[in-house]
């Protein structure tokens, strides 16, 4: 592309990506595709010549804008919102120009040490202890991956060379964590070889926190059976509730046994910014690791996700591979590569776009968002909680509300309750308007809005709260 | 961000790039900083007040610019060379905005089909048959552990439920790649809890390409042993040299075996887009899955790598795990779940900088820029080849070229000519205009220059020879 065609498409880009950030609202969240609508669209083949860049825009507009889920959408509220910020996206645009591969220090001395400073004024945000060294991750699924490796390497440290199938004198080992832990931590477990049969679930209380005296008798039964415990996983913010497990509780356990305690916070973990809402992570200071997304709720592009251990040297020692191709004079004098402490070798340049974030925004303006969302859930939960027709499921101490339409004066069977539920979902979500998910409580279908955009305001709570009551009542009296 | 902020930046940032991208070779290639300059001039702490985007744009330019090692740069030859395009740029800006997370079709319609219709083109350029099923992850070293992770899950099918560790009856497992394999089949041997010791590391012939002969008397002489062989991995292009392994007589080997096959052609297998080139990768379309860059050289930002598998469904069975929350009507019906087929949860829309960029390009146009780069580096080879005072260490099939200085007429011990070299490659690099690497062959230190920067011409090719050749020159001189 000459810089003319450069120039010329990228302010295009600019003026339309500037409408896009600031009227995603004009779309529908959800698309109204169907499946392989945009595959049929587009031909089977890769052209032979090339294509002006505005050819191919037209095409983009044309063909995947109405197959976008608008993650970027003020009423988004499906899953965790992860919702993009003007600062990151310039950063995005930059980083992918300086294409910078950070896998050793002198591929990149910017990449590396910004990577250090933007995690170390995270860390300090966040009242993590100094001692937490950090490294960023595309996912917080390989920042867990990363963390159940080290646990495993530092239970069984011939793993590394002997694996975990050669020596029949190895005991068995567990992992551990909640019934509400995330998906990535089963296929971590999955991952490193350990088999599903090794993760054992702890039960949860009605708040659906994990209960800490089921985790202590789970690892003195184990320990009784011969079994080794290698990790405990702690959820400060689950996927389905935003539940808290007692981490200081399980911090005991796990320092006095000598298990890895990995703490996953990718969800809640920007909140222990709020003094108010640091309560929820004590203990965690004693945790081995700790996973925090800032492309969940920091306003951060994906993918970004922060990795804090305490214990690095053990990652180093399950990981670090360097080939003489890779041997560098820095290196030996002691400069941190950052390949030592990754599955990845490649790793683009993802800390700029924090740096920018934090510094775009201030720490101040970061943390009035984080309680503005928190105050709306909050609000939306009164709302649930003072309507007749409608019933919590969950306690919602972020900003995630778990919910189900209950209409009072019907009689409806679980099966029936569940059917309305998901019909009301459904045709909430037809709007358009906002996107809602849903999870699975004990059993029964739950409702889940989750507020976490940037854009968001009361206003579009308010117009998912009245979709939600007006489809409840409408369905409600066709019955 | 307000919108006339954005607009003003976004359009002030364009600027910058299109300068960058053309004006890349103003800058050294590699950095002149040292350890911990970046660190030192930033704050120790993030700002409690936003700031404007300008600012922190000035403190980019004034503190990281100076410490970018410039992938961009056309003098650029270590490594791999990951060249970046104007159109990904724009394609990754975009991505950014949209904020796309594909973990399920319906999360993002447009993301998850034009993964499938961008990796279908890109299968039909390399000529691979249909029934190699794509996806895209980050890295080749993901890639890979998916490939070694779906090769147990083959072998042993009840890893997913029971692990590694839980059978006394399990026979010992192995795999196999040869001496010049990429450190990420390493990693992902690790990773999977294999432990070092079960990758038997296949003797190179005097080109550094596996032994067939040697592969197969030792899987012969482990079969005899009760080891059950789990994967050969073949690389087209290794790290050091870009060998060839014999992949069709391998894969004679493996399908006659059952063992799965792994091609990690991730630099070189975009060559395969060359009628010329595609003798090297006979026998590949009897893989079991395949991983090929667009990252390294087609062009592409960091990070997408290409994985095409003819047994998708073992990779599904080794890492499927659907949450209540992530169930989706769509899911129940058929349509493809990204988040399937991998360990990682999020995803980010990579697929539209690859679709941008084989539109723009136009597949001529890319074939004719590989065949530019693999002519410029076999002149190179040539120009050693018939240069007195150097001597080439290993065949060039592609654009990287393996070779030292060794001065006629001086007699030079073996540490004495590795001491030379290493100080001719320093003084080169210290010029700012090139930036070559090195390895070590047979034990021997070599120069390692490789050639794939969309900008790089004759003239930077025979910049670097001219270095190479002065600064020997002067160094034998002052003996």
């Amino acid at each position: 592309m000459d810089p003319s065609e450069f120039r010329r498409s990228g302010h295009a880009l600019v003026e339309w990506i500037a409408d896009y950030l600031s009227g995603s609202e004009e779309y529908p969240v959800l698309p109204r595709v169907a499946p392989g609508d945009v595959r049929a669209a587009l031909p089977e083949r890769a052209p032979e010549a090339g294509e002006p860049f505005e050819a191919i825009f037209d095409d983009f507009e044309r063909v995947l804008v109405p197959a976008l889920t608008h993650w970027n959408h003020p009423g988004f509220f499906a899953y965790f919102p992860a919702t993009t910020s003007a600062s990151g996206v310039l950063a995005e645009f930059l980083s992918a120009a300086l294409n910078q591969n950070a896998m050793l220090w002198r591929t990149s001395p910017a990449a590396t040490e910004l990577e250090e400073v933007s995690l170390g004024w995270l860390r300090a945000l966040l009242g993590l202890p100094d001692d937490f060294e950090g490294v960023i991750y595309d996912t917080a699924s390989i920042s867990s991956l990363h963390a159940l490796a080290a646990a495993r390497q530092a239970a069984v440290p011939h793993v590394r060379e002997q694996g975990l199938a050669a020596r029949s004198d190895l005991r068995p080992m567990r992992i551990y964590c909640s019934e509400q832990a995330h998906s990535s931590i089963d296929k971590a477990v999955l991952t490193l070889g350990f088999g599903h049969a090794s993760l054992r679930k702890i039960p949860v209380d009605a708040s659906f926190n994990m209960r800490a005296d089921a985790l202590r008798n789970a690892l003195d039964e184990d320990t009784r059976n011969g079994v080794t415990p290698v990790a405990v996983v702690a959820t400060v913010g689950t996927t389905s509730t935003t539940g808290i497990d007692p981490v200081a509780a399980i911090a005991d356990l796990c320092v006095d046994r000598g298990i890895w305690l990995h703490v996953d916070a990718a969800y809640a973990g920007v909140t222990a910014m709020l003094p108010e809402c640091r309560q929820y992570f004590s203990g965690w200071e004693r945790a081995d690791s700790i996973v925090v997304n800032p492309h969940k709720w920091l306003f951060t592009p994906f993918d970004l996700s922060a990795f804090y251990c305490r214990r690095m040297n053990v990652v180093r020692e399950a990981f670090s591979v360097v080939p003489d191709y890779l041997k560098t004079a820095e290196g030996n004098a002691g400069v941190r590569n950052l390949m030592d402490t990754g599955i990845q070798l490649g790793r683009r340049f993802r800390a700029l776009k924090l740096w920018m974030i934090l510094r775009h925004f201030g720490a101040e303006r970061l943390r009035d968002i984080l309680r503005e969302h928190i105050r709306l859930a909050q609000q939306f939960a009164a709302d649930v909680d003072d309507h007749p027709d409608f019933e919590r499921l969950a306690p919602a101490p972020f900003a995630t509300v778990c919910f189900r339409a209950n209409p009072r004066g019907i009689a409806l069977t679980a099966p029936e309750l569940e059917r309305l539920n998901e019909r009301v979902l459904d045709r909430v979500n037809a709007s358009g308007e906002v996107f809602l998910s849903h999870t699975r409580l004990n059993g029964a279908f739950a409702i889940r809005i989750s507020i976490g955009h940037l854009r968001t305001s009361g206003v579009h709570t308010a117009r998912a709260w009245q979709l939600l009551v007006e489809h409840t009542a409408a369905l409600a009296a066709a019955r």
